[in-house]
């Protein structure tokens, strides 16, 4: 049963879920097992210590928790501080804007820094929030890595350097979700306490897996957060990690198998590759658009991100329409503009396993539809910028040449 | 990768997760799609409609939350009651303790009327809690219907005419984990204010859905229910119902559509005839068990379980080597024993997408690890003894007749 | 475990086996059953009438054989042919010599009309061999409908037409492996003899099934034809045809699956939607190869292939560079040039259950190694012509209206 | 889509097709490629290899032909032998009898001993047969190494001392369909000059190549073989394999990855634990059908297959009736009773990948089908010897000690 079929595959440029690597298919297609047999938690033993290296730490604390990203955000809130906590968050896109609204929600006194959507976080104003705060109020700075309704990166790295600079001792606390194993990440570097991300992102599962990872101030934080948790609680988690079994509660198996599965191809083609083969994409998509007259909603190129690029279409074009002919003649599935930009922007997402024909393909359909809704694109004019950078940067597969 | 590789089937008997059939391994073996394009929606529409039948119910109102039956759990308390409630519940195994643990971690006040292992929820307390409580400061009552760790299940059709009895307004909420979509359960009839089940339990899934259904009764009251919730807020969900994009964050593709086959095979075998094979395996397997001289863990027949049975072992024995040699010679898994009964009881898990042949191979192998560890059962005795009610009760498969 | 795992999807454009939709490696995704149970035959029996309509034929009887395309050559020729046999066969490429070498080890007296690779059948030489046949020698003429090796497509309605004229009874016989169910084909209309395909040509199945249809006079045939065989003997399956248990061997299950959910695809899309598709794809690589300012080896319009298009490639380039390259750098999977134009010619499949942005990305892929290789191609030129009609011509997804 | 579904799984106890294991199913789960890409030879030149191994040879070459167990034996005959040549085949069972019905249509002149269906191929008369050509007139041997139709094993050893007894130069060519990979079979000591099997039978994998093996003096045979044979000619794949490309024709990409995976399961639990299991579920197969007060269709005890037995029932029981009605209540597939013994048998497959409990699963269900038939069985007899003996005798699956 397949609700409104068509035929070929369907080309999937959502900014998540992404597309599924067909080893993993094959390693999640399975019956269930007892997951109190010794296999399984020898399984999740290895995906424990592996998946650190996605996180580029080697002190944290990585948590496989049965979610999506929503509940990943939640769990590294609830596990680490307490209710009435100051936290600054950055208002900048949609998705920030949903983890501050869960922020006030859970009782946190939220500093809310907000920009211009097309923006990155502004850091000035952390700064100076931070110079100010020498009686440490602050205990949290929340920031959204890459803010996937804008396509806006923010610098990690720069917030870390704020913190020290003010030797602030405030809690780092990142949502990777559509960065972590797609963008540089490098959360012992930065000084991250936690970091967070979904299984159906740039690691390429399906949906079911909301990945977290504690540094060890934030494990530190734990014994005085007074947030109320249960199912979130990571102290559930450590009491079963040092029984050996693992599972406070019933894991998918078939996400366990599908997580080797998926870190062995990351592995296989290298982390450093994969973060290189987004770049690589991402600059092509912005090629793109630069031939064909439009212009990217992120503002500054030092925001641009590599995971997902929205794109701004003429004020005479609702963005909408793109979206819903992509799907209807060419079984394109682009992003939709979402609250502020929706209408004005559609949204190319080039995260995952994905490579460079596959993101060709979707940028010549982008093209026919653009002349479908009036736009005056000249046909082939995107491939051709796109092509003429990807021909002279992909590598051979290593594993052919 | 297969850790631990046996020849041939593994044969699950844990009560869950339990064997997902072929044909939901089929319809889960897919790629992600865009959950935004409206084919899922349109999927989810009837997914949300059909599942009410497992309920048996008309008014209640289904979620399907990214999360396992701790998290189902969760949901169930925090939309419908405020800190500091009184609310009673049954300690009566592990899996009612460890819902207690979570109702008191959740700061409710919670009234526990503990039995002794083996015993079902003793009403008659409840009954006297309820006739005392003229004031209403009882605000639910929380009754596991089916006890997982010990294979006892309780009447919640005697519980609801306490409630009656009393006209108490409390709200009545069932873990129907190991129950739903096996034993007889009727929501409406019973005046079950939320049950909650999960996938990976008689639905024959892989763990990921936490499915809750919410009476009308607990749907207002989530109006004045004080507890923090954002992940589990039903709010969030009711408002994208209205939307009728239905998702508040990004479902398992591929769960959508596991449940959509695993919900045509129930309706295909008929829901009712669904309870009665679980009763016939149910009935099949203490016959066993009687025939081998040994002990139900439930005391009562009015609490035998269809869905899972713990067996008592001599003194002598531990029963955690029974499951161990099950597992390490058979591919057979087995449930061991929790907590209180840890070493004293092994469990037959008898539920979801099963027949008699595999049972009876189930209880055949059992034979052989009982005599393996010393206990004199003759061997055949309690496969003869399931086979001769089987053979008697067991109808054609109507698609073969 | 794969061989050479690249990032992303494999970009199957060899004309042979192609990509299978998902819901077929759905379908096929299951454990064996009992063939002799009635499930299978219940199966089979739809199966045998439906796919007769891939044929455009109501008289044919169909065999589905557990082999390949060069199986179901040697069944067409010796359940119909006596060794000796006259038989007029054409040499345009290197499948129609595969299949003329078989004829003549099978021990038939081959008449050969060879014409120049890149050029269809001569049949002003079949005219006039027919016309000088007053004897009748000639037994059959065998042609090869779709030429996979030049991408030449030859007149079947012709060869009718010319067989008619002369009021010759020789038998029809034709090779549709890489045409069935992507270009027009009607064994009735055209008076077809015996019509065959492989299951991993455009029906998009593995290979494994040769799917044979003979008309009415073929069965005749049978009667006399002195050609040894058994394991390819007709009368087998026809024996157990009217046994109503359909086969005389083990078939694959998973097949017969996957041919059910193949079928009901093409059903759903229409068959003539089908070729209508494949004529628009095989339109759209046409033009890209013009506007590269490549010669189609095809030499004729009225030969060109909409299931593969064979590019001619400058003498300074290797064409099998361009392929290896592809597999290399861009995980494209391209066809070799073979035999004749080995080196002159590289392939680009585009049959079976592929849509416009798959073509798309295949031809910047394309672009991008021609480049590469030192042709002066100018990037993006072949995707703008081929969007410039893809744009005015992709009719809307039926099921998304 | 499930032709007549029914609860729980099947349980599938015909010789053949066999259960495929999980791990294999998960291998074939894929799209398919470019055959003429360089993994799809790197991977074929393994499984030439590994191959070889079931068939415990050095120096036999092996074809894995995309065909069924009759296409084998066309294989085998037409390669090695000309129309007219003498061949010594024991008729003994349906099976022997099918490949001898092969023989005589291919044109061979088959001096054909016939044994009473129940007994084993006559070998006195072999060595009779053989001390009187002293002409060497018999240029081939043909045996059925295991009548699946009467569950008879054949000794093949002893018909190699024969003909080394009579220094006879016949070929000597084994249908191993149900016997290699699941019995002892040793090409290179027994002198086996041709051996073949079907992938669907120990193998476990599903229906479509028929594994061929080739001693040196076949291959020399192939010289000077005067049947005709294009389809099936191992020449046409010696060139290939020659030109490190393999294949003459297009495989079935899943097969070779379902092969590999089959055969690493199979190397995983090694080859001769693997025969070791067969001895092991045969022998309480027997057990049970002794305990039964039923006999075994095979005479004498030299004779007793580990991989089928065949049971034989009173006269006053139809054997069809018992295999519909395992099918219509159980979910059980049994085997009928064929041709001469069709009504008077049913037969039990316990070959490929299977283990004990499964098969004590099925005996449970021949218990109570046999009662429900009228056959006085005492319910648990045949499962209680069958586990006297396996308790005993199953040893720890070594990957979990």
């Amino acid at each position: 049963m397949d609700y409104v079929y068509g035929p070929g595959r369907n080309h999937l440029f959502v900014p998540g879920p992404v597309n599924i690597p067909e080893p993993v298919i094959r390693a999640m297609n399975r019956n269930n097992e007892d997951y109190r047999s010794p296999a399984v938690p020898a399984l999740t033993k290895t995906l424990l210590e592996d998946v650190k290296e996605i996180f580029k730490t080697t002190t944290g604390t990585p948590f496989l928790i049965p979610t999506t990203g929503t509940g990943a955000w939640e769990s590294a809130l609830t596990n680490t501080l307490s209710p009435g906590d100051r936290i600054v968050s950055f208002l900048i896109g949609q998705f920030s804007l949903l983890w501050i609204d869960q922020q006030q929600r859970l009782g946190f006194n939220v500093d809310v820094v907000e920009s211009e959507w097309g923006q990155g976080a502004n850091l000035d104003i952390l700064a100076s929030k931070l110079a100010a705060d020498t009686a440490h109020t602050i205990k949290a700075v929340c920031v959204v890595h890459n803010e996937t309704a804008t396509g806006v990166t923010n610098n990690l790295a720069k917030v870390r350097s704020i913190l020290d600079d003010y030797r602030h001792p405030a809690l780092f606390l990142v949502d990777g979700v559509s960065s972590i194993c797609a963008l540089d990440f490098r959360m012992d570097e930065w000084g991250v306490d936690v970091a967070l991300t979904g299984s159906q992102k740039a690691l390429s599962l399906p949906t079911g897996i909301g990945i977290v990872c504690a540094g060890p101030k934030a494990l530190e934080a734990t014994k005085t957060a007074k947030s109320v948790r249960v199912f979130f609680d990571w102290n559930d988690y450590l009491k079963f990690y040092k029984l050996g079994t693992f599972w406070p509660y019933t894991p998918s198996i078939q996400l366990l198998y599908g997580l080797r599965a998926g870190l062995d191809l990351i592995f296989e083609e290298g982390l450093d590759n994969v973060i290189a083969r987004h770049a690589r994409l991402g600059k092509a998509t912005r090629l793109a658009v630069e031939a064909w007259g439009l212009k990217n909603c992120t503002q500054k190129e030092e925001w641009f991100s590599d995971t997902v690029t929205a794109v701004l279409v003429p004020p005479y074009i609702d963005s909408s329409e793109i979206v819903r002919r992509g799907w209807k003649r060419y079984n394109l599935s682009l992003g939709l503009g979402l609250n502020k930009v929706a209408g004005k922007v559609f949204r190319i997402g080039h995260l995952g396993n994905l490579n460079e024909l596959q993101l060709l393909g979707c940028l010549a359909g982008v093209e026919m539809i653009l002349k479908d809704v009036g736009y005056p694109v000249q046909l082939g004019s995107g491939v051709a910028a796109a092509c003429a950078y990807l021909q002279n940067n992909t590598p051979l597969i290593p594993s052919r040449i």
